[in-house]
């Protein structure tokens, strides 16, 4: 599972956690959303599910909309 | 598989949809995306993917971000 879609979403998550100043393990420790699953999202590498988009922006301090920046800008 | 932010989804979908004045079959004929499957999608059935989520944007002619209105309004 390769998509470029994937691949921007998993960007921005990175983007959203270290600008919490988090780590993948510290992220791990507050959220308890595993590290290397987190690893994975972040790389595009995983097809994420709504429920977990939920959980993430949960986890990230974010509202959901906010995890898809617009096109326009 | 049911759970509120599906179901909040589903009718999120449902109204993006009608707004463009289409029936779920008009919907299906335009976008290719099965009626039945829009069906679950609408009522909460469904824990869609971050792909599937893309392809309705697309098909109902929003951003992603559209797809999930803010808490705060």
């Amino acid at each position: 599972m390769r998509n470029e879609k994937l691949v921007a979403f998993g960007k921005r998550v990175r983007e959203l956690r270290k600008n919490k100043g988090l780590s993948q393990d510290g992220f791990a420790v507050l959220s308890g959303i595993d590290r290397s699953y987190m690893g994975q999202v972040e790389r595009g590498e995983k097809n994420v599910t709504l429920i977990k988009i939920y959980q993430l922006s949960e986890a990230l301090g974010v509202e959901v909309a906010d995890l898809f920046p617009r096109v326009d800008g």
